[in-house]
C-alpha cells in the first residue's frame, strides 16, 4: 500500500522529519511517499499562508491520482486544502488534525490542542469545529514558537511545549495533548513521557488511520459533496485546472 | 470613499453585473471599484474552485492596499480568503455572505439560502456556521443551475429561484430569503416582489456594510488574529508573498 | 430617508446625547428623529425596568406610524419591545445591542460587551443568544457604573469602560468592544483610541444599518411571526390596544 | 400555604377555569389564589399582547408581596414578565411552561408543545431555549385555533389540538404534549386518554411544582439578577414603579 | 401514595439518612419506603461502581412492581439504571439529579453542583446533558471527600461543601447550589444557611417531583423508547431476566 | 500484539461472526481473541439488556488485564460498560461505535447510522453524543429487525438495511453508512456495493483503531477520569468487586 504525504509547507528539512517519523510506525508492507510541494509558504502559520499553500497541495494530489496512491495525508495542523483534495482523489484522504483528535478522543475523556504561534489558534479552532470535536476538545493553548523554531532550537522547542502542555492539564482539565503542528513532530516520545498522559502527533496519527481504512477497503465518498471538481477554465491557473 | 469589490470568480460579464447593482445602492460620495481577478476558476462551485480562487483575491487585496480603499467586499458567497484579507489589509473586508445574512436577521426572525448547484450546499454551511447565524438560517437550498447558467437562461434562473424560495417558505419556515451566490444579483427585485418577503443580495447588503463601516471610522482589529502575515519566503509563488 | 430613533429610558438629556451622536453618523439626506418616551423608567437595569419601558416604546412606535418613519431604532442594549416593535411597523426596526454587535463581527473574530451594572448582564446574555452571536461574543463585563452615573461622572465611567474592556481583552480575548448602553455612546472614540481596537457603540451602528438597510428597500416581513398583532381589547390599556 | 397564580390574559372566564384546575390538584392544605390582572390584552398571542400583558402581572406580584403569598404562578405559556416578578417576590415564582416542559422530560424522552395560532410558536420557541429544554422538545405544533377559541368551541378546540399532537407523535417522535395555552388546561385528562401517552397542563403541573418548593422552603436566590429591582423614577407608570 | 427509593449505594446507614430525609418533606398521606439493594457496591464513585450499581436497582425496580409502587426514585445523583427503570416501570421513576436540578433552575438563573471526589464530575457532566442542563448549571465543582467521608466526619463535611459552593458562587456566578451526592442530604438545610443562596438536595427534591407527578395521574410513557423490555434469556443473570 | 473484543450479547454465534470478520482484516502480526461473556443478555436492544451487559465486559476486562491484552474492543454499538472498561484497564479500550464513526467522518462529510429495532435509536443518540458526532450524524434510523434476526433471516436483514440506507441517502444526505450493531458485520460489503457509497461496520474498524493505537504507543490517559477504580466491598457481587 502506497501512501502520499504532503508536506503543505514548502520547507524540505521539515518533510524530512516527517518522512522519519511515519516510517517508524508504518506497516512492513506499507510504502510511505513524503512530499515537498513546489510552490507555498515555507511555514504555515496565519490564513494567508494557508490559502496560499492548498495550490500546492492540490498540485500533489493531481499527482498522486496518477502514482497509485491509495491514500493522501495533508501534513499541517490546518489541514489546508482537504475538502479539495477529497474532490479530486477518490481514495481517503486524511487530514493530520482529525486523525490525532480523534485518536486523543479514545484513550482521555477531554484533551487539549498545543499550537505554535498564538494568531494560529483561530485557525485551529476552526479544524476543531469541522471535526465535530468541540466537546472533547477543552483547550487550544499556544507554545509562542514558530513552525520552523521547533527545527532550530528544540530544547526551547520541548521546554515551551511542555509548559504549554503542563496548563492545558492544570487549567484545563486536559488528559492527553494532541500537538497541533506536523514540525513536532519528533517531540511526542519525549513529552509523553514527561508528561505521563498520551501526546499524540498528527502524521503518525494519520498513518495509521490511512493504513486502517485502506486495509477496510473504504474510498472518499463521491455521492455529492466530494464528487470530481466540474471541468472549468482556470484563467493563469492550469496547473490546477481540473479538465 | 472608495471600495473595492473582488469578485473571486473570474468571469468579467459576472463583475459587470455586480458593479451595476453595487452602484445600483452606493451612497453619492462613495466610489465602487469592481475587479476581476488577474488569475483563477471562471466561477465557483467546489472547494477546489474556492480555494484556488484565493490566490487571485489575496492579489487584488495586496494591489488594493497601495490604492486608497477604504473597504474591500469579497463578492462570492462562499467568502474566499477573507480571512487572509484581512489580516493583509488594514481597513474593514466584507463577505458578501456575513452582510446579507446580518441585514435578513433584522428584517426577519428565520431565513434561508438559495444556493446554486447542489454541493455547494456544504460550503455554505460552513459559512452559515463561521457567521453564528446558524440559529438563524433555517436551510440551504440549492436551486440546481450553475453559477455562469443563472447568466446564460436568466428566465430559468428566475423559475428556480422562486420554486427553491418556496419550498424555503412551505417547508422551512423562511421569512427571508438570502441569494447564495454574486450571480443571482439580478433577480433580487423581482423574487422579492414575486414572494412577498424580502430578498437579499449579498453585494448590495456588503456594500451598505462597508460604507457604514467606513463612515463609522471602523477598521479591522489588528490585536491578534488578523494582524498582517509574517514575512516569509512563498517558493514559486512571489505575486502574493508577504515581504 | 426619516430615522425615529426611540430611547426606552425617560431621560431627556440621554435622548439628547443620543441624537448628537445619531446625527454625526448619518447621511447628508437622513433626518434624525429622537424621541424619550412618555411612560417608562427613567433608567433600564433591570428586567422589571425593561419590561415596563416596552410600553413606551410600543407606544411611539405606534405613533410613528403616522409620521412617515423608513426605520426604527430601539436604542437600549436589551432592545425591549424588539419583537413587538416588528408587529407594529412594517418598516426595519433594529436593535442597538444586533447592529453593534452584527458590525463588530466584520471587524473582529471575537468581541466582548461591557455592560452597566453587573445584573444588567443575564440581560444581554439573552439578547446575544437571541441574535445568535454566542460564538462571536467572548464575554460581557460589567463596568459597574449606573446608566445614568456614566452621565453623572463621565470621568469615572471613562475610567471603569477601559478598566472592563482591558479584562476583556486579556482574559477572553477580546478583539472589538460594543458598548452594553446607548448611554455610553459619547465614549466610543475615547475608548476606541485608548484600546487600540474597534470600538461599537449600538446608536450609531444602528443609524447606519438602517441607512442601509431603507436604501436597500427591505422592509420587516410580515410572513407570519411579525403580522400585525390581532385586534383585540387592552383592559385599562388603551393607549397602546391594537385595533 | 398560599399559592397565587396571576392569569396575565384578562379574561375572567379564563382565570375561572384555570382556578378549577388547580384547586383539584392541590394538597389540602394549600390555598389558591387566581386573579385577572386589573390591565392588560384580554388574550396573548404575539410579542405585542405578551409585553403589554406584563404590567399587570407586575402589578399583581408587587400586590402579593403585601399578602402573604408563598409562590407566584404565571399562567401564561410564554411565562410573561417571569424574570421581573422574580425581581420584585422572594418567594418562588414558576412559569406554567418551565414547569410543564421539566414534567415531561421526566416521563418520557422526548416532548412536544401543542400551541395555539401559528405565529406563537416563535415566543414557545424562546420559552424552550430560556429553560434549556431544546434537545428534550422535539417540536413545537400549532392548533391553529385563538386562546379564547378554545372558550368558544371546545369541541372543534380538542380536535384540532388532538389532530397536532398526533402529527406530534407520528412526524417528530413525540411521546409526551405540554399544552402551550393555560387556557387549553380542561382538555389534559381526554387528550391524555386519546393519546394514550402523558399530557400536560401547564397550570397544574405549575402548583405541584410550587408546593413542592414552598415545602422544601426553597426562594428565589438574590444573589445578583433576581435582586430586588433599584428604586427609580418611572414617568407616567406610578402603579408599578419600584420605591 | 407509596413512593420507593432506591439507594444504589448498598450501604444502610446511608439508607437511612436518605429515608430520613425524605419522611421530613413527605405529604402526610405518602409512605416512604427507602431500600438498599441487595447486591452492589458500597458507595458510587465512578463507572465501575456506577454500573455495578444498575443490577441491584433493576432488581428493586422489578419487586416494586410487584408491591403497588406509584413512584420510584433513584438515590444516586448519576441517576445509574434510570432508563432501565423506566422500561420496567409503567410509574414514574424519579432522578434525583433532574430533580434537584429543574427545580433548582426555577429559583436561579444559573447552578452549580457540588460533587464527591473530583473523578465523580465527568459522571455528572453527561448526568447534566441528559438533562439538558447545560445552559443552566454553570459549574461542577469537587469537594474532594468521598461519598462515605460525608457520613464519617460530617463537620469536614460541611467545611469542605462550603468552601466548593463558594467557588461556585465568586467564580462561576452560582445562584443556587445542588448536592451532588445522595449522601450529601443533611447539609443542606445549614448549607443554605450559611450561603444564603438555595441549595437543593437531590433526595427531597424527587420526593416532591414524585408526590405531584402521581398526583397529576402521569405515568412513563409506553408508546416506544420505555416500552417494556423484550423477553429474553439473561444468562447466569435471571435474577432480573425480563420474562 | 494481542486484542480482546468482548461481544457484550452472550451468544456465541453472533461472536463467532464478529471473530471472523475481525481476522479478516486483521495485520498479521495482531493475535485476536474474541469472548463471549459468561453472563449477561443473549442480546442488546434496550437499556435494561444494556446496564445488564455491562457485568459481563467488566468481567472480561477483569481478567483480560491477567492475559496481557494490548487493547480491547468492546462490540455493541450502545458501547456498553466503555467507560468502565476504561478504569480497569491501561491499555486502549475502544468502542466499535466510535471506531466506525470517526472513520466515516474521514470518508465522507456526512453519516448515517443504521440500528436495529427502532427503540435502540435512543440509545444510540446518546452514543453519538458522547462521541461528540452529532454535527457529522445527520441521522439514525432503524432497519426494525432484532438483533438475532440478522442471523435468523439474513436476506430480509440485507433487504432491511438496504431500504433503510437508501432511506438516510436520501432523505438525510447520508453519505455514508455505519452499522449500527455487532450482528451486522457480515452485511458490509454486500451493502457497500450496493448503495456506492461507504458502509462502516464497527468491529473491523475497531480493529484497524486498536492497532494503531498500540503500534502508536497510546495508553488509557490514566490521570483522573480513567484511573483504576476505588477498591472497595461489593455486595453480592464479588465477580468484579475492584480489590
Amino acid at each position: 500500500m502506497k501512501i502520499k504525504i504532503i508536506n503543505p509547507n514548502t520547507t524540505q528539512s521539515m518533510t524530512d522529519g516527517i518522512y522519519e517519523a511515519a516510517i517508524s510506525v508504518k506497516n512492513s508492507d506499507t510504502e510511505i511517499i513524503a512530499v515537498t510541494p513546489k510552490r507555498g509558504p515555507v511555514s504555515i502559520e496565519n490564513f494567508h499562508d494557508e490559502f496560499a499553500s492548498t495550490i500546492g497541495v492540490m498540485e500533489e494530489v493531481h499527482k498522486g491520482m496518477k502514482e497509485d496512491i491509495d491514500a493522501f495525508i495533508i501534513a499541517c495542523y490546518g489541514d489546508p486544502g482537504l475538502y479539495a483534495a477529497r474532490e479530486i482523489a477518490d481514495v481517503p484522504v486524511i487530514g493530520i488534525a482529525e486523525a490525532s483528535m480523534y485518536m486523543a478522543s479514545i484513550v482521555a475523556p477531554k484533551f487539549s490542542v498545543v499550537a505554535v504561534i498564538p494568531r494560529t489558534t483561530l485557525m485551529l479552532e476552526e479544524v476543531v469545529k469541522r471535526y465535530s470535536m468541540d466537546t472533547k476538545c477543552v483547550s487550544i493553548r499556544a507554545s509562542d514558537m514558530t513552525v520552523l523554531g521547533f527545527e532550530e532550537n528544540p530544547e526551547l522547542g520541548m521546554e515551551k511545549l511542555k509548559a504549554a502542555s503542563i496548563k492545558a492539564m492544570e487549567e484545563d482539565g486536559a488528559e492527553a495533548i494532541c500537538l497541533g503542528c506536523a514540525g513536532m513532530v519528533n517531540f511526542t516520545e519525549a513529552l509523553q513521557e514527561e508528561l505521563g498522559i498520551p501526546v499524540f502527533d498528527g502524521v503518525t496519527a494519520a498513518v495509521k488511520m490511512a493504513e486502517g481504512l485502506v486495509r477496510l477497503g473504504k474510498k472518499t465518498s463521491k455521492r455529492l459533496y466530494f464528487k470530481a471538481p466540474e471541468k472549468k477554465k482556470y484563467i493563469n491557473f492550469d496547473y490546477i485546472e481540473p479538465k
